[in-house]
């Protein structure tokens, strides 16, 4: 668990210019605020400059612009939050599972197992299901029949993956998710009921998504739910049957998509914005958080919907309340506009 | 998993007119666009019929209207989306499991297990609970002390009943939900925190309830939570303390009830529309996505709050600015108005 | 199961003063409209005072100005809801599970257990975690490496604990729920897609805290999450990381917390009002429903924001429609009063 690394090697790992004490030990990663002796920090922000002044870390990954305003040693990067990014991994406190299968886990026949591949305590892997090697599945989670994870694949305790969900390389699942259940498809019976529709679609997962924790991706009622590579979905997030997410897209908590609802490449889904069925959002588009989408939008950029300014409880009483009578005073408003007109 | 059935079977079944081809043998189901030979596809929706001309499918179900717009065999039927619903059970790719005890599935010393019941591995059944005839509990799921299930119940794999939970026949419920945990129920304690309200009721389930993933239905604080009949929960719903959910009504993802609220028959909550607390819906009522009710709705019909109309982001921020400014611009038409009336 | 108790053993508990029956048997808890012989009823609501006339409890718990309304046996109360909270507990009918370790739970070798822990079927300790005394774990949950719990814990079945997860003592976790998941951090690779920020901090929980079913709390990116005494989280809540929770603060359903954002002691958040990412609520702030906070609120009170009333769709597409002419309608009262002034 206690890492002690040495500046020069992080240097060289995050191919940054290197000023200060290159043989300096660094034990940790801490906040410019936050940090002492042993730590590496990071300025992201340029409005945090000002907290280099007192700033106690053993070294900071900054930008050029900056070098100057550190009197200790620093990384210089042109990009030193990605720098910060790639180096947590070297500072993991994730506890080291590589290659055991552990004796309570449960794994069908026909399954195939790659090299080193980490089973928990009651993983349960149903027949035919193939995990990648490398891959680490942690305590009580499950993998449904013919079921395939790629390489390195992470699924943490307590997941449960259906049948016939294909996941590609390095796919990080939290706890609590589902991937796979039945889509939400019923047709009315003409007598007051519903009649289920048995989802026959799987699930499509690409290369390096991360799949946060208590999200549902169903699987598709004939057609499968495709989620592209390197898309990230965070907690809370439902994705219907059908719905295909473009690569690199980034869903934060609660956002969702509808029944076949379609959303591009390199989208930024704010939290719990939302997309109604059979709609379609094309790349590059962003939704701030609580917005509803309700027609196809067919250009980049940032769309909204939904949220409104923040006010004390009784300010937004008298406002909202006028919301429902908002028809009746445009109107008002045109007849006063003609009236004038009509005066003059 | 393969299968292959003859039309004229699939005719009888659905009680459907079959033109065209009898013995044609039947492989799978497919979308019109999608269909190729072997498949059986659908026609629900007439404005999809263009789509009929280029089909490949093998048949296609769909309206005696239609049937002379494919050139293929056809099933005719005045509701061609319930009879492609009710032919999707014979397509299921779930894997039979039927009636099997995995040897690690743990069983309480009283509990009742029905006939052909099937437990997957890892299960657990405190001692007093019932299992139904014919129910299916996949992995790790867990069914607390006295709960009751129907007969040919079917419980994916992490699915977590609480003690006391009492569900009728035909129930499915999905991974990562939840059934009986605490109502929500907590007593200022005079002093600034909170005294928890021990939840003593437990809850009732129907027949053919459908419940998706990672749904919460609270127990009942003294009386019980009840679902009716033929009820379908999306996934992420949140049912809380002694709700009453009536027969046959759907709600969809993120749609939920606070406490005591009282949902009819037969209505349809869209995406993320919630009931507040102690407020009752009539039979009836469809909510659109993202409405709030905050009083008891008495006739059928539609409701919407909330939601509005999609824009850029710019153009909202400019609109929504507004709404904090609604009393007053009322307040400032009304006086136009008084004003040109005075001049008259 | 069966629970008989005294009235004025209940009395004695309570410390409330006893009228009619001192030896009147109880038998279960009811509401004043269900109650009949043997149970004990409570009002907490001058409202339903009426109630009283017909009640047929055995006994109620109720205000001293209510006490000549009832006929029966009297507990009064200056604060009855409160008592009727504290006498729940005598009324639990959750499975006694006092200080068994099932033989399937499996526990990490240099993992400690306190005295009377109880470890349900299929429980997962991990390495160097540590359970305090009289905690009980259900069914096929989770702790990860290093994580602690303190005395008096109740995990329900299927709760999923990272490592590194400090909890105090008398912490509630219900199933499904998530402690310690990572944080949704990514850093924008300059190439369209992210790359993960390990997240390296933990999650610190206060004593006497409660956590709904499905409800996630994140590990902090460097620093600790921090939920407060006392603090109260509801269903399908999310609070991301490296937020604060004050002590005492109680969140309802689908209630969230985006990352970094920080909300005060006793403050209640009603169902889906949500905090985004770095912004300060202070103390004793309540939000209604749907609230969407994106600003500091530094004075105590009640805010909203986005829910509106009510209404028919019809009328509601009508006036949600002039939400986005709201600009223009605001600019055109501007010209008719500019207009209006010039005449005069």
């Amino acid at each position: 668990m206690k890492q002690d690394y040495c500046l020069a090697d992080i240097a060289t790992f995050l191919d940054a210019e290197l000023r200060g004490d290159a043989g300096a030990r660094i034990t940790g990663l801490n906040t410019l605020q936050n940090a002492s002796k042993g730590d590496l920090a990071f300025l992201a922000n340029p409005k945090y400059a000002n907290q280099l002044v007192d700033c106690q870390a053993e070294a900071v990954i900054l930008h050029p612009a900056q070098a100057d305003n550190f009197s200790g040693s620093c990384l210089i990067l042109d990009n030193p939050y990605l720098g910060y990014a790639k180096i947590t991994a070297w500072f993991s406190t994730e506890p080291d599972t590589a290659g055991q299968i552990h004796p309570s886990a449960i794994v069908g026949d026909d399954a195939l197992l790659g090299d080193d591949v980490m089973l928990g305590p009651n993983v349960v892997i149903e027949s035919g299901a193939k995990i990648g090697a490398g891959s680490v599945i942690l305590a009580n989670s499950y993998v449904g029949a013919r079921s395939v994870l790629g390489e390195n694949c992470h699924i943490a305790a307590n997941v449960s993956i259906y049948h016939d969900v294909i996941m590609g390389a390095g796919v990080r699942v939290h706890s609590g998710s589902v991937i796979g259940a039945d889509g939400f498809g019923f047709a009315p019976d003409g007598a007051g009921g519903w009649h289920k529709i048995h989802q026959v679609g799987g699930v499509i997962v690409g290369d390096n998504v991360e799949i946060g924790a208590c999200t549902t991706v169903d699987r598709g009622a004939l057609d499968n739910t495709i989620i592209g590579n390197g898309v990230i979905l965070d907690n809370h997030v439902q994705i219907a049957h059908n719905c295909v997410v473009g690569d690199g897209t980034a869903m934060a908590s609660y956002s969702g998509m509808a029944g076949s609802a379609r959303v591009g490449r390199n989208c930024i889904l704010g939290g719990d914005a939302c997309v109604v069925g059979h709609v379609t959002v094309c790349d590059g588009v962003t939704l701030t958080a609580r917005t509803l989408v309700t027609k196809n939008i067919t250009e980049p950029g940032s769309y909204s919907s939904g949220s409104t300014p923040l006010m004390s409880t009784s300010e937004w009483r008298r406002n909202s309340a006028r919301i429902g009578q908002l028809d009746g005073l445009a109107r008002r408003l045109k007849k006063l506009e003609k009236q004038l007109e009509d005066q003059q």
